[in-house]
C-alpha cells in the first residue's frame, strides 16, 4: 500500500482528535498495518482551529508528523483556511459543503459533502460529526474496514450509543458512494 | 525550562492517551507553552501495553517523538517490562505501587505511588486513575499549574463529573507532596 498521511481538521470539540485515534486504532489493531497519530500544538493552537495527524502505512513510520497530507479534512472556515496549502499535490481535500466555502486554488481533488447538515438531518446528533467524516474517509480511501472502526467503538463507548455511531459512520460511506476519487 | 518528554504506558482503557492530550492542551493553552502529543502503533500494538507520548517546551519542538522521556509512567507491569528501558539517565520513572514490581536496575529516579489503590478508596471510581496520575506527574515536574488541567477538563467533560476529576486531580499531587525529585 502507499503511505497514506492524512490532516484532520476542524473547531475544538468536533472530535477532529478521537477520529485520528480511532481510524490509527483500526488500522493497527484490526489491519495488520501500523500507524502514527499525533497533535502539534504551537502558539497558533491558541487561535481556534484544531488539528490532528494520522499516518497510516504497511512498514516502519520514520517521521510521525504530517508535512504533506494525502488527505485533509476540513470542518470549518477557518480550519480551511489554516491549512489548505498543505495539501499534497494530487491529494484529496475534503470539506464540509455547509460549513466551508473554497476559496482557494489547490492542486487537488476536491470533495465537498454535506456532512454536518446529512447527520443532523438523519441522526439528530451533531456529536457523531467525526464519526461521519471517517466513514467519508474510509469510502474515499479504502483504508480500512467500516466494521474495523465499529471494532474499535465497540470497545470503547457505551452500549447504547454504538447503532448511532454506526448511522454515522454508513452515512459517510454513503456520502461517498458515487465519487471517484482515481 | 527544560523540555520535558514525557512516556504514559499501560494497559488499553486506562486513559492514557487522554491524560496526555489533557496535558499537552493545558501547556499550550492555558500556560503559553508548545506541545507535541502523539501515539505510534507498530505490530506490538496487539500486545496490550499502550503508550502515549507528549512533549512540553517553551520553544518550537522538531522531532515529535519521544526516544528517552525525562518521566516515564508505567502503570501495568506489562508496560514497565517493556517501556523501563528507555528511560532518560537521571529521568524519573512512576509506577503503580500494587501493579508494578519494580525488578529492573534503572538509571533514573523511582517513585511508586498507591495511585490505583487511593483512587478506588477515596473516589470510588477507577475511570479517574489517569487524572490521579496526572496530578503526581505535575506534582513531581511542576510543569503546569492543577487549575490548567481543570480548565481543559471544564471545557470537555459533563459538569456532573468535574468534581470527581478534581478530587483525582489533587489526590496525585497529594500523594507526592513529601517527594523531592531533585
Amino acid at each position: 500500500m502507499e503511505r497514506c498521511r492524512m490532516v484532520f481538521s476542524g473547531s475544538g470539540g468536533q472530535g477532529v482528535i478521537t477520529a485520528a485515534i480511532i481510524l490509527a486504532e483500526a488500522a493497527v489493531l484490526h489491519e495488520g498495518l501500523v500507524a502514527v497519530q499525533s497533535q502539534s500544538y504551537g502558539p497558533e493552537a491558541r487561535g481556534g482551529a484544531t488539528r490532528s495527524d494520522v499516518i497510516v502505512a504497511d512498514s516502519a513510520i520514520r517521521y510521525p508528523k504530517v508535512i504533506q497530507p494525502n488527505v485533509l479534512v476540513c470542518l470549518t472556515q477557518q480550519a480551511y483556511g489554516k491549512f489548505y496549502s498543505m495539501i499534497r499535490p494530487g491529494g484529496l481535500l475534503v470539506t464540509d459543503s455547509r460549513y466551508v466555502k473554497l476559496e482557494k486554488k489547490v492542486d487537488a481533488r476536491q470533495v465537498e459533502l454535506p456532512m454536518h447538515a446529512s447527520v443532523m438531518e438523519r441522526i439528530g446528533k451533531g456529536i457523531v460529526l467525526n464519526i461521519c467524516m471517517l466513514g467519508a474517509v474510509i469510502g474515499l480511501t479504502k483504508l480500512v474496514k467500516g466494521e474495523s472502526i465499529m471494532k474499535v467503538l465497540e470497545k470503547q463507548i457505551p452500549k447504547q450509543f454504538l447503532e448511532m455511531n454506526r448511522k454515522a459512520l454508513e452515512l459517510g460511506a454513503e456520502l461517498v458512494k458515487d465519487i471517484k476519487v482515481c
